[in-house]
């Protein structure tokens, strides 16, 4: 039966995936429920969109956006190709295994932009409010739209929610930071490392963001990068000019004092301490209430609000896998919808949900997490007709990037990798990662190299 | 009649307001409405709290704050001075007319922490979403609460809205910004000169921001400070260091390009361009939709929302008066709740509003402001009890302020004001205001100016 609507909110890979699955069936002849996506930003992609702004946007709503300028892919392209539209389909070449923002955009927008996808968004319109009618087992979702300064109501048999979770900074307070003579911001505010060169950077987080942020403003001429740990540090073999420190436990100052007994002046602090998921839009009942894991709870086969079963999240996982994960669980989600996927009842979701917690509660290492979210996609992937690859290999390539980084976080990018999907053996880039400060499109693409003297090996280490 | 419910959004300066107004009538032994307050940050006094944050606050939500470190009332205290409470019954002493955030914070605090306001308060608290229910008369309020990340409903005849209009940054694109080299902040998010010190500022916008932000960053080391202006400067007398340029046509690298056809390069961009009236819990047809003016269009009185009745505003004027024109709306509020003040029907409310309207447009200069603003406390206060008080000195005192200002932007701070309300006469402060970089309550209060040396006289011009 197509006889109902859904809702999407966000534009993002995750709503696009959505409208991808729904497309694909359509072009098979069949019927599709009718379908609108509505996008708080200007423009579709994202997390991938990169906007100037900082804290709120031109309408005043929290920025979606924490993309910086310089910001190359952290991972292999190969390990986030979709399946039904590779890379070379793309752009007509190889390329190599790191691009840049503006080509992984560019790539998303590929797929999608053969399609009719744009018809069903409504841009610059932000979900305010959603109540969910048990007498009609709808959703009514009140929207903003933002350029009008006019809401409106729609009513939804189904809602599916893609809105991302690397948008809510999450920013602990540190004794005197209130103090501090100069930039305090969140990696979630960090637009690139222009403002930070000759600087000394104090970076508070051990994840990603602390990771690149650290290591682009290095490469683009800060004075020196700490970053400060919580549990465990990021371990990798830093160069001289990138360091490690336990935790700050307070400042007086410019002066951080750090666990370990020792202080460090600095001219400017980056809290890379993560992102919160945040449902301002939905009642408390249909929030899903998780910090960032593999297997949020309550998300039965990690898409099915176990409270609610017409209310879907997309991508809400911690991520190894990005786009061919959001792919599958989008597939799986509209055949959900579309009635060839039956789930079983409530009691038994519960002991699906918990085996999978179970799973993951028992990996330790990254090789681990990567296993357990390849384990993940296989088992979605069962379920439809989303165009199976090989996994394994997948899996492979994660690990060996796990060890690449561990080897030399300087030049990881200039590794290259082959695709799963079609084969294709990614080109080395025509300038090494630390040599090249342009991340335009047309940089990337062009064939030249940076002039040859630059070019000259440098040992950072 | 009491036997209705009012709920108060806000308690800055304006809910705070509202809670005086009925704490006042039950002093009386009169009889009050149940009443509830809620406020998104964790303590109240609204634009006087200050946070080290920017962008959002720990939950995620838009910060309401726009307050800095070393922020002077920029006005004399002897013009927003209650007229229930002076600054002399707060602090025992004369003081001087031009203190500094935490000392006004106090004051404030003073006067409601002497009732159980606090009682009414639920702090950590945003309102989500808000229908009007036709048939109960009633608005149903969905609040966030967001320490417990647990939302709940309450339904209130009358609601009060107090959320100020200071909080959503206005900031327009300009070509190139978005690769500028440096620090590009709104305002609201400016939380001191420190890490602008040595710095080359550009500062768009020609209004208190600018002017606020450009003297602070001037006096605490800042290289040099531009203000370009769209349509008029600011035109004060300015030292050497800070000076005013048209506005910016666009920028590339870190140059700006003006209209006169100058140029100039800088290491930041603050863009003092102003903010947005925003309500993203009220559907558009109870939204107060106005930029910032002295009589907003839609508000009887400036107080009652014309297509509601039963939803009221305070606060939302473009202010010269302050904390007592709060006072004097609240108090109009209350007794328009308790049903003392009749108000005629719509037809005659739009012509009064209309009134108003034109009243505003035919006034050019500040002191013709001023006036138009004295004309609408007198009217409002004509209605109430709230304790009268001579506006036309306080008029002339702002028109002396404007003159101040003009002779010198440096030192206008050091002169001293006579209250209206109680007669005392303001005292010098200890140290010159160019000359006092700690801007505590404590060293406020202190007797000692700092070492004579640093007193030896310095022209600025």
């Amino acid at each position: 039966m197509t006889n109902f609507k859904v809702g999407i909110i966000g534009a993002g890979p995750s709503g696009l995936a959505m409208l991808r699955a729904f497309e694909s069936e359509q072009k098979k002849g069949n019927p599709i429920p009718e379908i609108k996506c509505y996008e708080k930003q200007d423009n579709w992609g994202g997390m991938w969109n990169y906007t100037w702004r900082t804290g709120v946007g031109k309408y005043g709503e929290p920025l979606h956006g924490s993309m910086y300028k310089y910001l190359w892919s952290n991972g292999p392209k190969e390990c986030l190709e979709f399946a039904d539209y590779t890379f070379t389909e793309h752009f007509g070449q190889p390329i190599s295994s790191y691009p840049p923002r503006e080509v992984l955009f560019d790539y998303i927008q590929g797929r999608i932009k053969k399609s009719n996808a744009r018809d069903f968004i409504k841009f610059n319109t932000v979900a305010r409010w959603v109540d969910y009618l048990e007498d009609k087992q709808q959703f009514r979702v009140v929207f903003d739209d933002l350029q009008k300064n006019e809401t409106f109501e729609e009513y939804f048999d189904y809602l599916v929610v893609g809105t991302g979770h690397f948008s809510t900074p999450n920013m602990p307070y540190f004794k005197g930071i209130d103090n501090f003579p100069g930039a305090v911001m969140h990696a979630h505010d960090f637009r690139g490392a222009d403002q930070f060169v000759n600087q000394k950077l104090l970076l508070i987080g051990s994840s990603y963001s602390a990771e690149d942020i650290g290591v682009q403003c290095f490469k683009h001429g800060s004075d020196s990068v700490t970053i400060s740990y919580r549990s465990n540090p990021i371990g990798t073999k830093w160069p001289e000019g990138i360091k490690e420190k336990p935790l700050v436990t307070h400042l007086e100052g410019n002066t951080a004092f750090f666990k370990d007994g020792t202080t460090e002046d600095f001219d400017a602090v980056i809290l890379c301490t993560g992102y919160q998921h945040k449902f301002p839009f939905l009642p408390d009942n249909l929030r899903l209430k998780t910090k960032n894991r593999l297997y949020p709870d309550n998300l039965y086969k990690g898409v099915v609000f176990n409270e609610n079963e017409r209310l879907l999240f997309l991508g809400m996982q911690d991520q190894y896998y990005t786009f061919n994960m959001f792919d599958t669980q989008a597939w799986f989600a509209r055949d959900y919808m579309l009635g060839r996927i039956q789930i079983p009842e409530k009691s038994l979701r519960d002991l699906d949900i918990q085996k999978w917690m179970t799973y993951e509660d028992s990996t330790i290492t990254g090789p681990d997490h990567v296993d357990f979210q390849t384990d993940y996609i296989k088992d979605l992937i069962s379920y439809t007709d989303y165009p199976s690859f090989n996994l394994d290999k997948v899996a492979d390539m994660f690990k060996s990037w796990l060890n690449d980084k561990e080897i030399n976080i300087l030049n990881y990018r200039d590794q290259v990798y082959t695709s799963v999907m079609d084969g294709t053996q990614a080109e080395t880039h025509h300038t090494p990662w630390m040599k090249e400060m342009d991340d335009s499109l047309e940089r990337y693409l062009t064939e030249e190299p940076i002039d040859e003297k630059e070019l000259d090996k440098v040992n950072y280490y």
